[in-house]
Parts: C-alpha cells; sequence; structure tokens
C-alpha cells in the first residue's frame, strides 16, 4: 500500500471528524497514541506492538492532512535520495 | 511509495547505526522528533512541517525496523477495512 493511499484511507475514514476537532485536539490524541507505543515498545508484546505502530501511522496521517501536508510527497522529497545530511546509503555522518 | 519501500529505504539508510544504538536510545532520537514535529505545527510555518513530517515517519518506521514489525502490513491489516471499531468509512463511532 503507497503512504498516499494511506493517507487517503484515513482521510476517508476520519477526516471530517478529526478537521472538525481541529489541529490541537487532534494532537493531543496522536501524543497519547505516541505514549502507547512507548508502553508497547516497553512490553514487547507482538500483537500489541503491531495494533500501537498502525495507530501511530493513522494519527500522524491525519494530523498531515489537517496540515495540509501529502506524507508521501515530504517522506520521498527527505530520504529517497539517502540520507538528507551526507547523502550516502548507508548513512556516513559521523 | 509503498510504505514497505519507504520502511526498506530507511532501514538501507540508517539500520545498521539504529540497531547498534537499540530499541531505547533510537526511541529517544523518535520521541525528540515528535517534540520538533509539535514545534512545528505550532509555528505553522510549511517547509518546517514537510521536514518533520518525514522526520516522524522515518524515525517510526526504523523503530518498526528494530522492533521487527513491518509498518505496512500492520497498517493495512488494522485500517484497509474501514474504523477499526465500528467497521465504517466514514467512522461512526458515537
Amino acid at each position: 500500500m503507497e503512504i498516499r493511499e494511506f493517507q487517503k484511507l484515513i482521510e476517508a475514514t476520519y477526516f471530517e471528524r478529526d478537521s472538525a476537532r481541529g489541529l490541537e485536539g487532534t494532537h493531543m490524541w496522536f501524543a497519547e497514541e505516541v505514549g502507547e507505543l512507548t508502553r508497547a515498545l516497553r512490553r514487547g508484546n507482538e500483537e500489541e506492538l503491531a495494533g500501537e505502530f498502525a495507530d501511530v501511522l493513522a494519527w500522524l496521517a491525519t494530523l498531515a492532512s489537517i496540515a495540509g501536508i501529502d506524507l508521501e510527497e515530504v517522506a520521498a522529497a527527505k530520504y529517497q535520495a539517502g540520507c538528507p545530511r551526507c547523502g550516502a546509503v548507508p548513512c556516513e555522518c559521523p
């Protein structure tokens, strides 16, 4: 699945509600999910990890939509040509 | 670009270094980037936002790689069929 396709899917499912809540309120949900991912990483349960990684990606996508950002475009622009600092793959930054 | 392709790109660029640093240290970098995204959202500068969204996605991908999670697989599994709670698109949860 393309990054853009996932962002569109999350928009179709949640954009109306999330944009009505607004950037600040939606950021609170995102931050809560980041906390849940942190807890799952600490615990190491694979099923919990799978769900929490999916949730953080979904909330990141909805935040990007509210902010008018195309996640795939910005991710490719920054990382497709290698490390943004040194340009190498693998990164050779000191 | 597919989610899986982006995760593989980040692995090619950073996995050796990030996995050597370990999950806990890499989580600190991820959390720092989340903070930078929060600041960019507060400021609303589009160029800064683009870079910070890309960075959070990249650090999320590298954390997933260290944890043995395929981001595309877990994202599709949880969200492709609609809202995980109510099953609808758009979400109809109360």
